[in-house]
């Protein structure tokens, strides 16, 4: 019967109805959050909340769209480098260093603590210490990218103290991983800090150098678009390079980004072709987290007070441990670092989908670990955008139209700032 | 243990790592192709057949990748569809009507005939006809965009032919399928075959300018990029309508590309946005159909004998069928329709997949008729290239920077022509 077709390609109509729907719904409530002078991220993850699973059903998480979501926060990276030269990374390089330590040691205590006095285990108290270590950089560069503000001089801080924090958190992971399930193998932890370190050292030392050397004989290859082609092999390598190694893989597209930085700059074409992937899939990366949220854990009172009192304690332990590591340039300037460092997103997702794996945290605790992902990334937005809100007003004359797109235009910058 | 850590991203890894190693293969021999004066679709595909599981086994094929290589002809053929503007095929409307009706007919029957000296079933017969009858225009256009020729005269009636080829070689498949399982259904076959005329018609006469209408409005949205997010929502939309409708999805890529034609000529930047996802997906895609070649079953001598009969029958019947209906604009060019048309790529190994799910054939029909489709697609493009080379003399000043890839300069074409 003619059902024989349609169940070869019905899957196939499923995969991409879903898609639809998702870049559908994302862009629907990113343009109503616009219009309320809301920023459209948040629109794009209570797009995944509303319209998923949770609550009315009509789009749903799989494999296809985790993928996509997870390529489409690595190219959300690879163009946060893109437009990040190393040299202003390696001005703020100290002062990152002490906010990603700062924002690490105080949540992690906190939370480690936290769990105790709820009478969690010694495992359930460090997993949950874990996961609000991770900070969420790609949920603040989209903000910062939306309102025209990666060139602020905190911009910088806070993008290169996630990164370090990344790999400071992904230690702390397998620590913690490691302890739960036997003892720790310091051998194995030093080679994997090692490993991390060097491979960031190499990249921003060595790489970029010699990719800024070589660009002009990509641009002689006889393929078509060859920096192009040449960019989305370097941010797909070093994404599993980096994943490879044990450090997550939007750190090998940042640095990806960052070796081509110099390169990409009299490359508009490619920049323009990046930020068509970027727009494609970065709307399914902000649905999926959203999707997340499994409503029906929190019918339980006593989770929802756990969940608020971990969110809140996850803000601000973020809020005054990375704040304090950057009050030397002023209150104003240490808020933006710390709310800048507060939203968890798709990390502390995974940390929580970890330990749910090696059953060392229940339905309940992970729940609440998704709880104070998500309010983290929610929460965050807003308060960027209202603390950066004396920033923005000094750049008026930014091109409002590129400020909506990921593509910031760095010449009204240089030239206002 | 640290294995928890990598056993929670191993399969993430693997996939990034699978589609990173697809585009470097895919580009690697692309190069060469392009270095020995060859298109570099074939060195593409044959990156596919190298490196994939029938030989070195360095690549695999997944649902992941499935969906990528659909998703990639899907904007393929959406890019096409941007550069053809809908008065253009109407002009060559008829002639493309019986080009395409004689190009389904003559495969079929011959496919059939062929099957029947064979001693195959009729089941099989129809259904190596029916694998034979659909053209794999996203091969053609690719070719001839890398080329520079999309706006060559008789490429306008390949396209328009291919595109009711395939609604005609889905109709095909539905008579067939309902056939071999238990007995035509008139009423089902008359109401698909009506929607898709009709959903073409509609899209070409009313959709195409509403969207001309509405665009202005679209770009006052207040989300960036709202242009290039209208035409992705639009593409994924029409597909999935198509194939919901029981058309090919590309079939609606493709109408929403041509509805947005005019409109896209004002908007550089969203040529150049889609641009990036074509650069990206479509070396999946293709290689993609090299990896669908399984080496193993031609160790039979008599399945290389049918294989060879069966490609050189299928090269035959579309070029002398297609040629035919052409033949009034000259020897060359009523060729030039005929070896466009040849490439039987995706399309014929959709139809093969649904006949062995449906088990109508066997493993070694399945091969045949993926040889088939492998074969008919890898000689097209010297043959295009060659057929057409006096033709792409004419035009010597051709931007070829831009000719590498699937955006053509049409304004020295304009010129030119």
């Amino acid at each position: 019967m003619i059902a024989g077709i349609f169940a070869a390609g019905a899957e196939n109509l499923e995969v991409l109805f879903n898609l639809f729907l998702i870049i559908f719904f994302a862009k629907l409530l990113a343009e109503i959050f616009e219009r309320l002078k809301q920023p459209a991220v948040v629109g794009e993850i209570l797009a995944g909340v509303i319209f998923g699973p949770s609550l009315l059903g009509l789009i749903s998480s799989s494999e296809i769209v985790k993928v996509a979501a997870e390529v489409g926060v690595i190219f959300l990276l690879f163009t946060v480098g893109l437009e990040t030269n190393p040299s202003a990374v390696l001005r703020v390089g100290r002062k990152a260093i002490i906010v990603a330590i700062l924002g690490v040691v105080v949540p992690f205590v906190a939370g480690y603590a936290l769990m105790k006095v709820y009478d969690g285990s010694s495992a359930e108290a460090m997993f949950l210490g874990a996961a609000m270590v991770a900070t969420s950089v790609g949920i603040t560069a989209r903000v910062l990218s939306n309102l025209g503000l990666l060139d602020a001089p905190t911009a910088k801080i806070i993008l290169a103290a996630a990164v370090i924090d990344d790999i400071l958190g992904l230690l702390i992971l397998t620590v913690v991983s490691s302890v739960t399930v036997g003892g720790v193998d310091y051998g194995k932890l030093f080679f994997t800090a090692s490993l991390a370190i060097g491979f960031t050292l190499f990249v921003v030392f060595i790489g970029a150098p010699f990719v800024t050397k070589i660009s002009p004989k990509i641009e002689r290859l006889k393929i078509g678009n060859s920096f192009f082609i040449f960019g989305l092999l370097l941010c797909l390598g070093l994404s599993v390079a980096s994943a490879y190694i044990g450090v997550a893989a939007i750190i090998g597209a940042f640095l990806a980004g960052m070796a081509l930085a110099e390169g990409a700059e009299e490359q508009p074409e490619m920049i323009k072709q990046t930020n068509g992937i970027t727009e494609f899939l970065v709307p399914i990366f902000l649905v999926n987290i959203g999707m997340a949220l499994d409503v029906s854990v929190f019918k339980d009172y006593s989770t929802v007070l756990l969940a608020v009192v971990v969110t809140v304690i996850a803000m601000l332990t973020k809020i005054f441990g990375c704040g304090i590591g950057a009050l030397d340039l002023g209150w104003r300037r240490a808020g933006q670092v710390g709310i800048g460092m507060m939203p968890r997103g798709e990390v502390g997702i995974v940390v929580a989908q970890i330990g749910l794996g090696l059953a060392v945290i229940d339905n309940k605790i992970f729940g609440v670990v998704l709880f104070m992902a998500v309010m983290t990334t929610l929460a965050a937005p807003p308060l960027i955008k209202w603390i950066f809100s004396q920033e923005e007003a000094l750049f008026k004359t930014i091109d409002t139209e590129d400020a909506g797109g990921i593509v910031v235009n760095q010449e009204d910058w240089s030239r206002l700032g």
